[in-house]
């Protein structure tokens, strides 16, 4: 992984989201299904509106003691994103996940979401790397 | 971050744990005051018998719609451990957690539980190795 590379060349482009009027359960469901720890939350106009990340989940819904089915999702979610502009590079990126103390951050360009990129995004990357170490002996 | 190293180099030796008859509420709130994604469930003899991801409580609490205080943290953790020996290289390391598809694992030492590593301390050892290399120049 070249940490000066813009963020752009290792997030995920894919991004999975589910509707503010969802249910925490069904939320839950998503994040299994997929083996992800966050979504986005899209409205009816396809506006990225809300994130929501297993850590919110426990704090907002378990801690408290909620059902699962209510509150909806867009009762929990975090709505203010935090964002990087899609030409960070991923070691200014690393630098604002460790001292935020979080795992996923999205990634915007001309002012929309365009893809996000998790910590799991890292292992991938530092995998690729020692191959590449392997491959070069 | 040294692909070969021992992953005793990075692992963090600070288990912090919850008992087997704790409630998932309290797991929860452990989860969030020390700001990590799992736990190891410690016995009365000292023992880790298990181990709890929040992913384990989204899957086995929040999806089926059980409630906080029952049932308690024995119940929902994961029993089959996941351990590598602390002499394991972090690329070895790396490519489990990856085939796995898991975010934390176990390091063991002599049968004991001496440690753990996750991909949270893969975030810290590759922005010690940005400011390194910026250092460096």
């Amino acid at each position: 992984m070249d940490l000066r590379a813009p963020i752009r060349v290792y997030m995920t482009k894919k991004l999975i989201g589910v509707r503010p009027d969802d249910t925490v359960k069904r939320a839950g469901e998503v994040m299994v299904e997929f083996d992800i720890g966050s979504l986005v939350v899209v409205n009816d106009e396809g506006n990225v509106v809300g994130f929501l990340t297993k850590g919110d989940i426990i704090k907002r819904l378990v801690i408290p003691g909620l059902p699962n089915t209510t509150p909806p999702v867009k009762e929990i979610m975090t709505k203010d994103l935090v964002t990087v502009p899609s030409t960070a590079s991923v070691g200014e990126v690393l630098d604002i996940l460790s001292k935020k103390g979080i795992k996923h951050i999205l990634v915007e360009e001309d002012g929309k979401i365009v893809g996000i990129f998790s910590i799991s995004d890292l292992l991938e990357a530092s995998r690729r790397r020692l191959e590449t170490a392997i491959a070069a002996e």
